[in-house]
């Protein structure tokens, strides 16, 4: 992509209104525009983030069983007093009526919804276990929507839930979940730590927050250091096989939030405690029979009889993922994307869009980054070097490959790796290749 | 997919509510379930379609130079109140208040918010032209909701929006999108008609409906009998170029709903004209200064003056081509997919999931197939060989591959062609080449 033909609105004030790294950077890059207070318009850059994130998402959840489906935005409110909820959700659950003042609501989640689907169409226990999953729009009307994408009240949720005959099946969907969701932010370049949680609104009895570290989070989080040295990735995942022992690996370390953590009864020494704050990036609950009893979502057992089927739901937040990653990944000068997510691979600047070398060199690299399937940012404005190469620290793209007059005068490009800063001065084939790899 | 553990619940009966072939199939076959009047969840099936025809939808929009980005559902009343379209909306639009009793409403277009958007984000001549659109969950509330996705209330739609500096910028985008809107259809396997249209609530001066003939359609038309050999498929299409040879190619021939049509006027001999009906699957129109005037969507021209600029807009149906597909291509039996938008290219159908051979033989097809990369739908149910056939035929898959005991007995089996009807015995080795190709 041409940066002259991209919409890319930068800002070059910060404005003032964003309190936070991610929200500051999100608007200036271009990212997002807010339509009105927690409500966000996604620009092409931020956007492509958005879709990247929820690929990867999409990718885990397939590969753990889990079937994609999609359920409406605006629901009756008429499934939510089945389950007893309408009046207990509050103001945060924006109520509607159509022009026949029927009552409606705009989804903040989608039990009820997917319970009643279930019940519908599903009768025997051969049916199950089934697993099924959507990312959709969700609203909640938060009082004080703040923290840009991070606390908005329109967002963008993956959300499965779980059917199941018994506790033990549930519990395999359950383990299922919680490795997915491991497997999940390791892509997205995240350290996020399972921590045993309330359950809340959704309800339920086994419940698990996967939080990600971070100064500016909204919770303080206690963690075991060995958090640190933790991670899914090289661990062999069978999802038909038993997860229980992966997950209790994943377990066995103390973590906690500060509505769990109680300091004269945890486990850990201080000298091997970790304080710091935290952003919740999903929610894991298993919940029984809590919505399936009231919905009548029952199947007909091995006997005969009837039995009300085990659920459990979990979610991810999918556009505060976007926040949250910024939040664990930027510096002084911007925005610094992991790979796996980057809206490009390659920012291409041309120092001096004037002269014809550099712009014939770059034309050329630009053609062959594409033919070789890399998404390249190819800034040929004619625009000083200064603001060129701000901007593509700001926007933080994984590599920055810079053409100017004077190393051309010696067959030579600069490659920028953003995250290390590490820069290097190579011929034009060399820098290709290393980006082809 | 092993059906065994899809999520796929076909329907016996036809449900008494669906007045139409599509609404009736894609209830039957698992396609949809209504959560309200006029809203739809949509099974894993379903969503599968609809995913695929936003793609083909998108891949043409990035083609015409088209950038994605996404706009949030709920907009400010705001907003519509400086474009003067608040009030004269009527009670299509579904109204809401906040928490803070603040008026907003479900976007049913996005005119107003990407004016706003490009308002705050645009100065210069120079950042033009722009072509922005989005694929999101749009809301009128309809009186009287029916035919299923075809005229639901939520529905999904794809917006793009043109920014130029004059008229004839503005008619270069149009243009683009004329053909785009063609390619796209095209590809979808439909014949789409662009039909002269008056401009309707979002008004303007340069307008065209496309229109797929259908029995079952809306509207009544008449066309030339020369649409039945016109296509765009074959035509070599440069966006950089001059595009308005093809779209005179394509606005030559006579076509106009009974809006437009004056019998006395026609310039087409009785002969000549086909009467018909047809199903609207986009909207194409380009209105000048309407918005950007109100809205104060001006740039700095080359002279120093500012002036508001010229926009269009260009509209598809998403989750009505669902529909509008299964109406232009069904038969008695079910669905006929084109193999665009197909949800599984094969159907792999075990007639004896209990024989030791059969399923050995069916496994085997099945992870060829999947390793070279071709969707399947795997009946490996214990059911009768009758009902696994029909339902084949009710969801419409292009290829069907039907192992059993007798066909195997002379290592034979059979692969029907769902739109044809046409079956051959064949070697399984036969049988994978034709389908893997």
């Amino acid at each position: 992509m041409r940066l002259s033909a991209y919409f890319l609105p930068i800002l070059k004030e910060t404005p003032a209104e964003a309190q936070i790294a991610s929200h500051r950077l999100m608007l200036r890059a271009g990212m997002v525009r807010q339509a009105s207070a927690g409500i966000y318009s996604w620009l092409p850059m931020g956007f492509k983030v958005l879709q990247k994130i929820g690929q990867v998402v999409r990718e885990e959840q397939n590969a753990a069983g889990a079937q994609e489906m999609l359920m409406p935005t605006i629901q009756s409110a008429d499934l939510w007093r089945q389950s007893g909820r309408y009046d207990g959700y509050g103001k945060e659950m924006l109520r509607i009526k159509d022009r026949h003042d029927r009552e409606m609501l705009y989804g903040p989640t989608n039990e009820e919804q997917i319970t009643e689907i279930f019940r519908s169409s599903v009768r025997s226990y051969k049916d199950l276990p089934r697993m099924l999953y959507h990312i959709q729009w969700k609203f909640r009307d938060e009082v004080r929507p703040r923290f840009g994408v991070m606390r908005g009240r329109e967002f963008l949720m993956k959300d499965a839930y779980s059917f199941d005959v018994d506790y033990e099946g549930a519990k395999r969907a359950y383990n299922k979940m919680f490795v997915a969701y491991l497997r999940t932010f390791d892509r997205l370049g995240l350290k996020a730590i399972p921590m045993a949680a309330d359950t809340g609104p959704i309800g339920g009895d086994m419940s698990h927050e996967f939080i990600i570290l971070a100064e500016t989070g909204e919770s303080q989080v206690f963690c075991h250091k060995g958090w640190m040295d933790l991670g899914i990735s090289g661990i062999e995942v069978d999802y038909q096989g038993d997860l229980q022992p992966v997950v209790d690996k994943f377990t066995s370390l103390y973590a906690a939030t500060d509505e769990k953590h109680v300091p004269a009864e945890c486990p850990v020494p201080a000298a091997d405690l970790i304080e710091t704050r935290g952003i919740e990036v999903g929610h894991i609950f298993y919940f029984a029979s809590k919505y399936s009893e009231p919905l009548k979502a029952e199947v007909q057992m091995p006997d005969g009889a009837t039995a009300p089927v085990h659920m459990g739901s979990y979610g991810i937040g999918v556009s505060r993922l976007v926040g949250g990653i910024i939040e664990a990944s930027h510096d002084e000068a911007g925005i610094i994307w992991p790979e796996s997510v980057a809206p490009f691979k390659v920012g291409l600047v041309n120092l001096k869009a004037g002269d014809a070398e550099c712009t014939r060199v770059c034309d050329d690299l630009y053609a062959k980054l594409n033919a070789a399937g890399i998404e390249v940012l190819y800034d040929d404005r004619d625009e000083r070097p200064g603001p060129k190469l701000a901007g593509m620290d700001l926007i933080g793209l994984p590599w920055q490959l810079v053409v100017g007059p004077r190393g051309l005068q010696n067959g030579l490009v600069e490659i920028k790796h953003r995250r290390t800063g590490e820069k290097h001065e190579l011929s034009i084939d060399s820098a290709l290749s290393k980006l082809i790899g």
